[in-house]
């Protein structure tokens, strides 16, 4: 799947307590630089005093030497963003960073609130002003409005009113708050590296910044973590987890692991069941690179046909392309893939990609493929049909501009000109990630949404609050 | 073989007669973005008014839908640069653009002259005044000096005083001149496009913007295009072909064709080398990303061991990352490779790579690695030990860094921890590539250069220069 | 006076209901420069969608043309800043532009507000949060929180919570409110201009964009222009009108007539009334310009000694003058003023200034002076000691750093090392000003504050609202 | 007279032996920034190591503190500029800084040479290259191709070329030469600080770096300042000095003193002359600002009719004052002056300035003070009508805008509306100026041109090269 189909959502990395923690906070965008492109930014602590450096543009963009200075401290939030809601703008990238009555606050948030827009209306119908068109700034203003006492409870009280995904990361004057949504739709986890603590949406963070993984955030779960260690609250009823299968299949990162599961060894299964669900007589295999590399090669072992990297992708291209004028062509695709010849000349092919979203990406690979001199194009696509839009983070079109939502299988072999197409069966996608302790969202595939719209967010059972997990 | 190793050279295009000229060029320059990352630039010329637009950085960082706007006309030559010699500076990038007393000249050239500064010394000297501190600047005082008349005339008198290795685009207010020294050191072809005529350092350019590739450019050969056509002159004596064979190790875009071969089939055969020449028991083969990919395929299908894509390449890293502060770690390759722990745990690993350079950064990949639970890590090099600097275009450090001017095979093996470390023969390198009609330059390897140091440049013959096409 | 002493306030410029709304504020803002030179801004209203343009430094720093062209639509509010309260940054620039429950709502002000912190306090404490650091943020949540329906009445309801000096504009989706707060500390003045409304801070606007001036908005007047014209209303109890005399003395731009005035002719007569009251045999009168040099010319007029421009005022240097090390020397004022060796040589000056804040630039002028050749330096202040801070717009230093405050007259003259010093006496400048009709907040010379601190808002006279003027 | 009139010229500065060499530059670049705000630079010399800072806008524009701190060493040069040839781009900015044969070499130039484009023709033709369209690299080219071993001699063989106007800093890696063509047309003079020598356009630059100004550089003298001291020549034949008198009148520094006599003393005696010479019945005397204040004080002080200052010019408009679109009005001449009424209503004026150029901003002037309310409005030039363009470094218009080339006094007289217009006759101006010792250039009022163009360059007399002055 290339980026022109669906877009990436977000990033969130927390350092708590290491001298250096903007600079992990960096190197952990670095690490999520895949999950959001559009605007980077950090929030550095220095013994109090929130400073934030951000701007449009992937963290390389952002970041010189002289703004990384900047931000000293023991603690620091770091955010990419892809926007999921808002405006492309400056004033919408985060971390957003304000001052409210119990001093400075900074948020880091990837997800989707449900019913942001109705939470905002109220709060602006009473007066207050917002800076961004950003879902997230509806939290900060419910936690500067709440009451509480204390950072946990204000954003528990904050928390108890909004509805959908989150995957939070809240920094105040003195602590660090982490917050996954009760369904845990967004992956979250928790590391350690020399005493400091460190949250981030993917484990391949850990990695990096050589942090030992702890565990995952868990559904419904708020950290709080300060000087003097951290501390675990589940405020919310306890709900079935529904975490966001399309994380596997396109949007975490091979080396990750997320849900319990390491993300490669999941694509390598899912094209293992796609070869034995959908085999067909070809001479090779080749991946649409890189969002087809690992079922392709799990499609090749399975099914015994030789594994070739025949499409060449020119990893240079990137958002920043200007297309030419049409005169001269469309070339969308073709800047970022070539194939080799030599390799697809005369062959009958099987080209395996993730996903297919508007099917015209799909198309023009199908041609680029064909003009290559393969004699047979056989398309298989390691996911179920894409139908329905995600109301959880994930930045996809309209309905109307899915493929499947528009036209059957057989419709949709055509428009792409393939020889055969198929999808994975949801089942059989099911059964490879599937577990006992877990449970997903697979609303893109099958319309089931966890959250319907006009739910009402989850009341906070009260008692539970300062009880451990 | 990573980014800071071997550092790439430059890249070249030309357009002639194409009423979007640039926007070719632009589209061109994508295709060769691997060939040069420092600066890029564009001479467009409009009814025999050139304009340049350069600028430091990649072609997506330099040239906006403004910039691109500006370059109007029918004729343009492009440029990639990573600075072979020169300072990395403005007024070094190219396309430069001068004007003489015939008019307009902008020049794009790729290779190395070995008797730059001797020449420019004798210019200066003489009262020249240099703009840039780039041996390519030589070129253009020598064609402005030269009292022939006709441009190629004094093209040919130019280059005849220089020696080494250049492919080479020159365009003046009607016409475009492209040149390969002799030996043909770098690789240059030639399409057509609608009529236009299309030069470029490698043909992934002509399958981009859908030209027909004609041919390669000859060593030695100066093609002139105007717009009655073109003319083909070889005005100085004929000499062995001195194909760089580097291009096909690492530089060449897998998707392109030089010297009469496919890259990528030459890059899969030397993997198939290489497993028979260099045998292990082992569980899988995996590639050093991107620059092992192919060989390791080869290597896989040759000896039957699972080819695994273990190791995951971050591609947003590019030359700004900002190695933070040392007090953490070094970070240089772990921000830009993980290992995905799941695949590799408990196995025996074959792992590939293009070349070893310095060999910090094969002994970093090493002890990712065995991290990742390796029980072996075998090393296997897809080309010889790289012994000597080049001098004809490749941008090598001094002889003192390259690792295996300095260590044994078996040093170089305990320097990166490997258990066992095996280079492909220069033999059956050269079995691979070697043709009945060509030559290649192996003098990064074997050390025997084609000019030496004080060779005089190969005089023309005079008669011969408005002979042959 | 020279710019290293006071800082001017800020200007602002409203235009309604003309097609180039945004160009007519751009050229008000040019002539409103000289009260303030940290930033500049522009809110233009196009058919109900307000967009904002701002800069951090002077007018021709901010807008180009690309700018001024997004500026479209019939009105416009326009904003010239040094900060009064709030730190140098781009948010705490004006006009500021938000969105709340009625809508879009720009708002630029002039003058400095008593009980902002107050205020602040509160509306944070109930869960407002502020973007900026300046005290005009607090009218707007004032107005946004109130829950009157009309525009006019939510203004009028804001104002009534606020004390201090406002000269504002309000701009909303389909009209403009201009207020000034009920002492009338600083100039707003109404015109009109091809059916259109203009209000600016200075009748100089009007002479550049050649509207015809109508009259002052009167102290304590809110005015509301629409579609259908302007109404006026007096919402707050009558009070003694307290115009700020340093806008004569130095601020207002000389060819401006406010509070009834002009003040070139102020200044004159000033120059007069210091020439009788002290009176020194003397060759020449030399003014420092160009504060000076108005009231240096009715010195020269009203005591028969010669006029000369001998110090030569350098117009280039502003605030980015970079003073080199402190190796050398400092150049502050030296860089800014040179005096003409052959007109002062041998001769009795005297030299008349606006004012003396904190006497070490009159202490330079006095030496450059001398160092000229002047056997005597006899100076000559156009208003009485600056003993006290301003809390009502100008941005004076604080009362230590106030020489007057600390040192006696003869003192001064000393430090200074003039051979004698006079101020013009408060009564007798008063008598230069006072009319029947006005009155004037002389405070920075006699200490007589109008507004104490803790001083309550003046409540609104509620039945006197929709009643007009 | 405004900016938009004549333009400035250049102004250079030259600091040798001073351990804050390039600080002071800086600062006699700010004392010169009137004579070209188009683009300022400063070459510092470090040990021999030559570094060139430069942009286009004026000083403060330019440098930064940044800036400033990479220019270090004990030697400098600084240039201001505007464009006497050449277009207006960074290429053409100075001081140009170049290497060649010798090493490096900084070179900064007013003037305008008569026979530039004819030597860099010749240059060209024999294969130069030029970097920039600006005349003063005729120069550097003529200085590289010399075969003479010093450097005095090398310039001397270069200037023997040249014909023309150049007062000329020329610096290499260890001394600097300061030449001034042998009819002196532009100002140069010669200081000390400190033991440091310093040269500069004007003597202000003197004043406010506190050095002590030592003399003029003579018309036809190259001086040599190295670390043992300065050697003097006077390798051209003699000849009569042609000295701008349009410095005094408009160009230098009320401050400076040029010529052997300070300017603002001669700018009082034209007015005291004009007064004589073109006496009219009137009330008041006002100076176009600023170039019409000191003959306008002169005029008053002759006549005795009262000195207003009724014209306020807004010192913010610079170069990048937008013009609002037509559709509103012209602003060009409003947006810098406006007029106070109350000191013109009912009074007959006579308004002075100090030279009429194309007439349309007079006109503009005459109807501000008209519509002022002026009974009478008298226009009196202190200089004779502008009849022809200059070639020696003042940027006048074509002959054909020069309205005086076009129309009698009575027509223009009408062409501005003036009720009467006297310029100020040649006789005696040249009466103010002229003694015994020096000559003057007054082409652009009687086209007598010292240099006319085919005039062969001066050759230079052998033997008196070392002799000394």
């Amino acid at each position: 799947m290339q980026d022109d189909k669906f877009h990436d959502e977000c990033g969130v990395v927390g350092i708590f307590g290491h001298p250096e923690a903007a600079n992990l906070a960096y190197l952990g965008l670095y690490a999520l630089q895949h999950r959001g492109q559009e605007s980077a930014g950090i929030v550095a602590n220095k013994d109090g005093h929130l400073r934030l450096e951000v701007g449009m543009g992937r963290v390389a963009d952002v970041f010189s030497t002289e703004r990384l200075k900047k931000l000293q401290g023991e603690n620091a939030v770091g955010h990419n963003r892809y926007s999921t809601t808002g405006q492309s703008q400056i004033k919408n990238a985060q971390p957003c960073l304000i001052n409210y009555s119990q001093g400075a606050l900074a948020l880091a948030h990837n997800g989707n609130l449900v019913n942001a827009s109705v939470l905002r209306a109220a709060l602006v119908e009473a007066g207050s002003i917002f800076q961004s068109t950003n879902d997230s700034e509806v939290i900060v203003h419910l936690i500067a409005q709440s009451q509480k006492r204390s950072f946990v409870e204000r954003v528990v009280e904050a928390l108890a009113e909004v509805s959908g995904a989150y995957s939070l990361l809240l920094m105040n004057e003195d602590s660090l708050i982490a917050a996954r949504d009760p369904h845990g739709f967004r992956p979250l986890c928790l590391g350690k590296l020399d005493g400091a603590y460190v949250v981030a949406s993917e484990s391949c963070v850990m990695d990096l910044i050589e942090a030992e993984f702890l565990r995952e955030v868990r559904p419904g779960e708020i950290i709080h973590i300060h000087k003097n260690g951290m501390e675990s609250y589940f405020p919310f009823p306890k709900t079935a987890p529904k975490f966001c299968v399309f994380e596997h299949i396109y949007f975490a990162r091979p080396d990750s692991t997320i849900y319990g599961s390491n993300v490669y060894s999941v694509r390598k299964k899912m094209g293992h069941a796609l070869a034995r669900q959908a085999a067909v007589e070809a001479d090779i295999v080749i991946p649409v690179p890189d969002s087809g590399n690992i079922s392709a090669l799990g499609y090749s072992e399975e099914s015994g046909i030789p594994f070739e990297m025949a499409l060449i992708r020119n990893h240079y291209v990137g958002r920043t392309f200007i297309e030419p004028q049409s005169q001269i062509r469309h070339f969308g695709v073709k800047v970022k893939l070539n194939a080799v010849k030599e390799s697809i000349k005369g062959k009958r092919v099987v080209v395996i990609d993730d996903s297919i979203v508007r099917g015209t990406t799909s198309a023009k690979i199908v041609k680029i493929i064909r003009d290559a001199g393969a004699t047979e194009v056989h398309v298989r696509i390691a996911s179920p049909p894409t139908l329905y839009p995600c109301y959880y983070g994930i930045d996809t079109p309209d309905q109307e501009e899915l493929i499947a939502s528009r036209l059957t299988q057989e419709e949709i072999c055509r428009f792409i000109t393939a020889d055969s197409l198929e999808y994975l069966d949801k089942d059989n996608m099911m059964k490879v990630v599937k577990t006992e302790d877990n449970g997903f969202c697979a609303a893109c595939f099958d319309g089931d949404y966890p959250i319907k719209n006009g739910d009402r967010a989850p009341k906070p059972i009260q008692l539970d609050l300062f009880g451990s997990a």
